[in-house]
């Protein structure tokens, strides 16, 4: 099944949603890609806005496709889009297959609206499944030991000549898999939030404002979080 | 009011819990320092130790002591040693002055024992006062914002020069202060650990096995948590 179409479809979808002026988030990864390109058609046919980046890579790419870069400030941004490996039916995200979760976070966090597009092969019943932390170097090892207690076995993601790899940030990536579903994920989220050495996690929490599906059939759903907003951030 | 001689005491008192073949935390600060040295002059009458520095001042300090020093790893240490800011009445600490507070958390997570050491001046009924979070660089400016919505106003370290002060994992640190009491200490680490941005903070709850503390009379307390143990980490 090629969901190339799906993840373009969604992709040009949410670069509608932009708005002359607008501040952007851009997140990383292989669907946030086309809403890149997406945009970068639109500000070559004339509209102005200007991005914050969750990557190395998606700002080189932003950079590429004529979209100015800035830093995030505490301004915020008005709207930014982004990927996920995992969509429940509560849309609680897990992300961080890519490894720019934590940056994904805070601009997430920092944006006003929030919109998550993603092919229909990420949305799942339950959460489970693979799951990123940032840790930091200093004392990795136990820092695993405690991420091991949480009901999943993890270990530092390695590059190909076997090295840790790092996050943009600096810090190592530790990769566990949670067996779904993950009966308590707001527990769960806490208790990474509380274990010193994370840095950050990739349980997306009550976030998404929208969730844009596309189909292999070329359908498009749009999902929002139930009547009253989302759940308080985690 | 000369505190030294009372962190003296409280330092040499805690190297007295040191056995042979021990894995030592060693804390960072004015009163930790007295530990160390008082570890050092032990070792130099025969005692075998090994040590995890949390800071690299610290990590100086005991080399010249001729102190073996380890990297933390998934074995943990058998006894950690820090100083503390403010204590409480139900032996809460806000750490963080001396900004190697997510170091020292990690390493106090890691130990079979956590033993921290003040003078009298430390112990306050309720918490509050300067709390500091080491933030990610990326985002700072949102961060902080972010952090200003929990009953502080906080701005980022800055060394003599003016220049934003990192802390050895390579972060910023945000100084904020909150008027005591803090009603709320677990609600506000839940508050701050859930922040996208934010690596570490001050506040350890439920993480002291002893508190020593030494009087500017010459006195000694042993303070213990109440029976059944700390309350959880956060």
């Amino acid at each position: 099944m090629d969901l190339e179409p799906a993840k373009r479809r969604v992709g040009e979808e949410a670069a509608l949603l932009v708005e002359e002026g607008m501040t952007l988030g851009l997140g990383t990864g292989s669907t946030a890609r086309w809403f890149i390109e997406a945009v970068g058609a639109r500000v070559a046919s004339g509209l102005h806005v200007a991005a914050v980046a969750t990557s190395l890579a998606s700002a080189s790419m932003a950079a590429r496709q004529g979209i100015p870069l800035l830093e995030l400030d505490e301004r915020g941004v008005d709207l930014a889009v982004d990927g996920a490996d995992v969509i429940d039916a509560d849309l609680r995200l897990l992300k961080g297959l890519g490894g720019a979760m934590v940056r994904e976070r805070i601009v997430a966090a920092a944006a006003r609206r929030f919109v998550v597009i993603a092919d229909e092969t990420k949305l799942r019943p339950h959460l489970g499944g693979p799951l990123s932390v940032e840790v930091l170097g200093f004392g990795w090892h136990h820092t695993l030991a405690l991420l091991d207690q949480t009901g999943a076995s993890f270990s530092l993601r390695v590059d190909t000549a076997g090295e840790p790899q790092r996050s943009d940030n600096g810090n190592l990536i530790a990769d566990g898999e949670y067996p779904p579903p993950i009966a308590d994920p707001e527990g769960l989220a806490s208790r990474l939030d509380a274990i010193p050495g994370v840095v950050g996690h990739g349980l997306f929490l009550g976030m998404a404002d929208l969730v844009l599906v596309g189909g292999a059939d070329g359908s498009l759903r749009r999902l929002e979080p139930a009547r009253g907003g989302p759940a308080p951030l985690s």
